[in-house]
């Protein structure tokens, strides 16, 4: 038993703190939260923040929440959370393990989120959206989902397992981007994205995701096995099985049409 | 009289505090600050950073002001405004009633908000804008304001009343977007939007608003009818004569042409 | 010496602080960080948080580091930076003189920017990028660095002396925008920009930046004379010289091509 908590922080009775437990200075934990073991909470966040009518928050061991978050209660945060700085999860999320969240990133609340998924810096998941496992958003992304705004519609958006959303991508109400498929920087995805296929920038579709490739490195798509070393050795038998499945899909993906 | 002001929260002697208010921890209130009756600022924020000239920060009665937020001084905020976390507001803002500004938001200083407004999360103002009541903007738009960037040049952009911006939309310097007109997502908004009809997302004009519907739901625009439930009964006239004003211009809209 | 450290302030023993510095409310400031003279740092910030086998932080005399900022160690800011609320900087930022951040911006790290640039909020820039002297990056940006997302493979992009960077561009990894360029507001900038040229925001060949102007204020491009009041005098010579390359090179860059 070692737990650091800042002198500055307020932590309420009612928290549960695991062992070996880092609270940072200024950071408030309010009751009804469960912070798991070895979990290291930064400066200045606000962890646990009341919803009317929601359950408890658990933050899994071995996470890690940096500093001037922002927490809900009521949402269920698998083992080794990582967040960034300024982040914010609102009510009603449930993650797997491994969720990387970049900085300034918000979950808003509603979501179903897989293993080992990274949402990076500055994206925003609105509500009732579900990410599969292994799935990538990069910065600046939008997951949208009034289908008629303003109105009271809610058509969430799925990113399904080891999809590949680039950077500032807005994906509208409702669209389902498939497994192991590839939304390129700047598009607005507007229909569903077929499993292993590409969404140019511009819109148009692109090919199976094998047609990407960078030469002078010789890397390509699926990315499951250029970018396997990244993950763990727990994951390397489901990012395998990922691969075979994503590259089977794209056998029978359309080819692209000529412009 | 139950202010709670927390004990690390810093209140300056001259700032001017309402029946009820609620402070929270960490927060710093500067002098020339008044905030109304029982407004609650959350935790971490600075809320009336000084500005060279600028006159005194007002903040309305029944104001939500959330966590780690930043107000300077020499704004003037109406009644029951309500914001997200982290957002930042810079002097010279008169807000109208009942604004709600998301996380994130930014107001960039010298800007006009009527009321009832709504701008959500991620989105920003550039000084010398106007926005009119009723008005949506969504997430992650910007509102430019320099025509030659960089330049002296100001030219503020102007929302209409009841108009819809919908997410990551851009509008351009000068632009001008009519009463209940609607820019749909990602557009970069580059010459006026007439009342009552759409900008599309490639930039394209859509023909009046009344072509807009979500056909499962039934729901239509324009928005005042089908969205109103969600405001407060001292709006509804305003939203029934609105409704009223973006119809007729709607029937006088050319319509979209055939691409 | 006159230092003002809030007394909510922590700062460590090892912290090596200028005369005059300021440190505001609620900031914690590591060891192995040196703040020049005169330096101000605002409220809430974390300054010089930890990375394996970085340098030490250094803040350039006369900087302003505002509210909810967080920096880490292993980072040279020359004199005069200025920020604005809930900036980011990472390690192995190498930044000349006079640099200004705006609010929410990031530098994610392993970065080389010029003297004299402004970065305004909500822009993000990935590491292995180089921005030169006098450029300028509007709100909302994203320099990327990954050609095949995701990869191991990092392609850095590379922003000229007096470049315009305009709002919400996306520079694709490995691209290289010219010296003086202009990309408009909303464009994804995939291929090279030349020297002096517009890429417009649809993506396609402006002609030279000399073909830029706003009528009814008479400014035009490049705009190193329109706006050379807004720099210091030590400024001056360095403008007049770059006008003056750049000018060269608009005589030299293809006209626009008619749609």
């Amino acid at each position: 038993m070692s737990r650091q908590i800042a002198p500055t922080a307020v932590v309420a009775a009612g928290a549960e703190l695991g062992r070996d437990v880092v609270i940072g200075h200024g950071t408030i934990v309010h009751d009804r939260v469960a912070i798991g073991d070895g979990a290291r909470i930064g400066e200045h966040c606000v962890i646990g923040l009341g919803v009317p009518d929601a359950g408890p928050l658990r933050i899994g061991a071995g996470s890690v929440i940096r500093s001037h978050s922002v927490l809900y209660e009521g949402s269920d945060l698998g083992e080794r959370l990582e967040t960034g700085h300024h982040v914010l999860i609102r009510a009603g999320v449930r993650a797997g393990a491994n969720l990387r969240l970049g900085t300034q990133a918000a979950l808003e609340g509603r979501l179903r989120i897989g293993d080992y998924v990274r949402i990076q810096g500055y994206s925003v998941l609105g509500p009732g959206s579900e990410v599969g496992d292994f799935a990538w958003i990069f910065p600046r992304c939008t997951l949208t989902n009034d289908p008629l705004p303003p109105s009271h519609v809610v058509e969430g958006v799925s990113i399904g397992d080891a999809a590949v959303v680039c950077t500032n991508v807005t994906v509208l109400p409702g669209v389902r981007v498939g497994l192991g498929a590839f939304v390129a920087a700047g598009a607005v995805a507007g229909e569903d994205v077929p499993a292993a296929s590409i969404l140019r920038g511009d819109g148009r579709y692109g090919g199976p995701v094998t047609g990407l490739m960078h030469l002078p490195s010789g890397t390509r798509h699926p990315w499951l096995r250029h970018y396997a070393d990244a993950f763990p050795d727990d994951a390397q038998g489901r990012l395998a099985e990922l691969f075979e499945r994503v590259r089977a899909a794209a056998r029978t993906a359309p080819r692209e049409i000529p412009a």
